[in-house]
């Protein structure tokens, strides 16, 4: 239940430039912590020269780094936003692989941000050149092969590293469901709790469920949405979910929601779904899955859905191809890929699937974020309490990153409604998905 | 004004089986006329095989193929639509090619459908085996090259062909505002003017259009929409076309409606757009672009929309991606190109876009269609004496054909919302789309 700590690491981290070796995955820290300082001295130009490159190869974000020794580069003359690089070890390392080595920085208190962590990454995005236009790599590499690697057996221990770290760290910032994906606000002032109860009936009235039909649900989490439909539906579910955690804890709830016989809650990959049913549901799971995978996902949602079934599929993604950044993939969420549109085709295109609606709700996922991230500030004793002070840090950094990632563009929020192929049972319009009331005025 | 007719080709025509050559697009019957039919004799056993085989490579629809000599070959026991055959040189050639040759068949009369066409077309869609995934030829083809030859010379070329029949033909059977495209039902119980209409004012609504906005409009058809914009949102319009007769009677609508000061039609390719804008607006044309035309086209709408612009795109497309049929290329539309939405991403992704709302109007295309079909077929006395007999057959062909594709899902029809990569001036939600009311509650 407890991850890996920074002190692990410590052990072997070293100063130099070159790759840093360790053998288990989710070590925060992976550099010398901040105690171990090496004895102050004069930058040189020479460093304050390989920084400006850096900033330049950056795109110039209106940063302003400020050394060990007090001296300043500036990635732009109006910068105001202060880095602060504590020692020459981190500079080196920082010049060497800024996108990975940034966060182990961080998390190990050798480069710090005074001010606000979300806004200081934001101008960071916003700042970095785009290569938005495969090269001819890039396009063989999308038409022949794939990303990500999530095989069954590693797709279990991507799952397990981030899901079963404790229901109880969940319990202290997520809503009072455990709900672990964006919200839907429609009002932006709702609480984070009105929110998420609003997005899981959003997604049932995107799915237009009907008393009395059978949903399965692949990657369930901690099982809200299942419980949701079910109860205010009048829907079967059978729901999927590799972590032992999250499973245990969904049955729980069914059990005490009196839901059982309603609901399923299966500890399995998801390529393990068998049966028919009326319709497809997965949120916050394609992220896991790898483009690599999108077929075989399509092929399964093709197996299990009825001839006029109804499926949506919610997933971070891209405004164009490309990859996550190496510190989140490497400490935080290994095997995930959140993909573009043109990517995410590939489930639907050759399986013979229609797609009906596709809305982008980034802003949604920001203010989901923004509650996410005032509620973990607020536990922050707590949970160094739980863990330590690098696993605090690490998740600070996450949780701003996924923030400035949102409101800045990098990150996108699809929610993708379909049917088969020439399927007449279609939705006319989506005007019913606005109306006032619903079964309990969610909406 | 006038297109040619069946009666050119019928002195290129003849009955065997090898291409046809002919040097003008625009001939509608490509093969003898029905007034010329061989002598009637027995068909022999070998040619109900090769239909028998034909209905096999096009998947059994259950239609019935009767011969001239009463002889019948069935795709399906079940199967009631008739499909009559009227000669053994028309027997031959739709065996040789079908895609092509029904069309050119049923167009010189020698092949007929007693019952509803578009329900017959329809059957032939749904049974159709797919070839959704692509092969390698396919996938280089897709990553390395493109399709359609639509650069500027022959854009016009292909524009002229369909557009430039005559503005008095289309006034037969169009909405009294002349839109050729997909209307929005908000009720499916609508008038055609009506849901005309409320399709003008919801591209309105999807754009958030502003008073004192500035529009520029890719492919403006007779003008319907660039008028509504500037009449009903306050907004400035500048709106491109190639067809010099739709110009001509959009620059009179917009004098008789005393919009010239903020509406300008200007008669050129949107390669030619210059300036920026606060909103991008297409409908309809970007099936006429080619997919090897997107990246520049996304890079056109990159130059000329402002910073917190929005952009919409309303397009036919496709489940997956494959070419037009032969027959609608050839006489109908050259040029015409639907894309799968995978393919439609070309425009957006690579050129620093993020697509916000994609909705797909399939059904509302079927309607739009029915409606059309209604009103042609009430003026179709009108059009013979316009034209002739064999151009009536043809544009019913046409009609009866997309109503089948987009009531059997062969065809889509996706508007696409987007705005720039990390623009957070973006909706908070769709809800607005569908408030009551309006300027003049037209949804």
């Amino acid at each position: 239940m407890v991850m890996p700590t920074g002190s692990q690491s410590l052990r072997q981290a070293d100063d130099a430039v070159a790759g840093v070796h360790r053998g288990a995955a989710g070590s925060f820290a992976g550099v010398r912590g901040a105690g171990q300082r090496p004895l102050v001295n004069k930058s040189c130009l020479a460093e304050r020269r390989l920084l400006g490159r850096m900033l330049e190869a950056l795109g110039n974000p209106p940063l302003r780094l400020v050394l060990w020794d007090g001296e300043e580069v500036a990635g732009a003359l109006a910068a105001t936003v202060r880095v602060r690089i504590l020692d020459r070890g981190a500079l080196l390392r920082l010049v060497a692989d800024p996108e990975l080595h940034f966060g182990e920085l961080y998390v190990a208190g050798r480069i710090e941000i005074p001010g606000d962590l979300a806004e200081a990454i934001e101008i960071i995005y916003r700042a970095l050149p785009q290569q938005r236009l495969p090269g001819i790599r890039e396009k063989l590499v999308a038409a022949f092969v794939g990303a990500a690697d999530n095989a069954p057996p590693k797709a279990a221990s991507n799952i397990h590293h981030h899901y079963d770290i404790g229901n109880d760290f969940y319990k202290l910032w997520l809503d009072e469901r455990l709900v672990y994906t964006c919200a839907y606000y429609a009002d932006p002032a709702a609480s984070l709790e009105a929110a998420q109860l609003a997005k899981l009936e959003y997604v049932c009235r995107k799915l237009r469920l009907r008393p009395g039909e059978t949903v399965v649900e692949a990657g369930c989490g901690w099982g809200a949405l299942a419980l949701h439909m079910a109860r205010h539906h009048g829907v079967t579910v059978k729901a999927y979910n590799l972590s032992p955690q999250q499973i245990a804890y969904a049955r729980e709830r069914a059990d005490a929601e009196g839901l059982r016989q309603q609901v399923d809650f299966i500890e399995a990959d998801y390529r393990e779904i068998r049966g028919r049913f009326d319709a497809f549901v997965s949120v916050g799971m394609l992220e896991h899955v790898g483009t690599a995978g999108y077929g075989e996902l399509g092929a399964l949602i093709d197996r299990c859905l009825a001839a006029d079934g109804h499926g949506l599929i919610h997933s971070i993604g891209r405004d164009y191809p490309h990859g996550m950044n190496p510190w989140i993939t490497r400490h935080i969420f290994p095997g995930a890929c959140p993909p573009a549109l043109s990517q995410m085709m590939a489930v639907f295109e050759p399986n013979g699937f229609s797609v009906l609606d596709i809305e982008n709700l980034r802003l949604h996922y920001a203010r989901t974020l923004e509650h996410w991230q005032e509620r973990f500030e607020r536990a922050a004793g707590t949970v160094t309490a739980m863990f330590d002070e690098a696993f605090v840090r690490a998740w600070r950094l996450y949780l701003a990153g996924s923030l400035a990632a949102f409101r800045s563009g990098d990150m996108q929020l699809f929610q993708v409604c379909f049917a088969r192929s020439g399927c007449n049972r279609i939705p006319w319009s989506r005007r019913d998905l606005y109306a006032a009331g619903g079964d309990d005025g969610i909406l």
